[in-house]
């Protein structure tokens, strides 16, 4: 079960066997039916979790209206790390969007593969710096660009969102009504 | 002159002598007056540059129009980090909006510091960490927050912009017209 996130973690650093014994050893694997929550706000979010299997989205609710702000998808990590790093309580909930299995990484889990796994620091500052761009990206686009350019970026970027998320929720992530969403799906030929 | 961010590299990382020598000798001074451009959009911002003594505001540009995106103050980095790291073009300007002075760090003399330092890639982890925490924070205060929030937020947690940046860029800042902010400051007894 847990090949792929040991895979995952080789791309940026060197593990040896004992190394991934202690991967093994840290880690649970847990599974979350659709429309569980992982997280919720108000929470310290105190966790990483590789998606082995599933997706879940990540959204803020405001006077009971959701506003999703990211979607996390099978082979990413599924988080609130801004919760996660300074151990404050969370803004957002993170929702299964479909039956799902992790690999559940406790804090306690992580401090201890810094410390004991040489170079996993080096992968600790790629992680974060992929997460910043990423959401750089995102906040830039909504000044930069309409909501039918961030649907084509999207599509063009995180296919596997448009297949795996729910209209709605991807209305949302816009920034736009789901009328919206479809009138644009219509311009584009994709409905 | 270079002994404030030495200082601020020493709360992270150890520093010997040698180290102290190599960062002395791959930085340069560089000074840049009031509304004078340290990076413009569409260039790849390759450096990151420690304000010595100054402000900066970084904006983007659409159609004739301005939206301020963040401000650098005396002893924080000033650069489009996400440019930095991915080497794609910048989206943004970052503009003086004072007589400044900064300690000028070229990307390759990053790489040489990430080389040569050990321990240097923990502060890169802490500096991306840091830098996603604080654009998270933004992004979540436009929606979880009122402009008056985020003004208060922003009053408590970054007095110096208040005190450094003009009302107009503040107000851009914050999403809001100037005539906006000047009532939250009524309202707030700030004038």
């Amino acid at each position: 079960m847990r090949e792929q996130v040991i895979l995952f973690f080789k791309q940026f650093v060197n593990l040896e066997e004992k190394d991934i014994l202690l991967i093994e050893e840290l880690t649970t694997v847990k599974h979350f039916s659709k429309n569980e929550f992982i997280l919720i706000q108000g929470k310290v979010c105190d966790f990483v979790a590789f998606i082995h299997k599933g997706a879940f989205r990540g959204f803020y609710s405001v006077d009971g209206q959701e506003y999703s702000k990211q979607f996390f998808l099978e082979g990413e990590f599924c988080t609130d790390y801004a919760s996660f790093l300074t151990e404050k309580k969370s803004l957002t909930y993170l929702q299964a969007t479909e039956d799902s299995t992790v690999i559940f990484f406790e804090k306690k889990a992580v401090n201890t593969m810094y410390k004991a796994i040489p170079g996993f620091v080096h992968f600790g500052k790629l992680l974060a710096e992929s997460l910043y761009i990423k959401v750089c990206d995102i906040t830039a686009s909504f000044i930069l660009n309409t909501p039918e350019e961030r649907y084509t970026n999207l599509i063009k970027e995180r296919p596997k969102v448009i297949q795996s998320i729910p209209q709605y929720m991807i209305a949302s992530y816009l920034g736009i009504t789901p009328e919206a969403l479809s009138r644009i799906r219509k311009r584009l030929g994709k409905t």
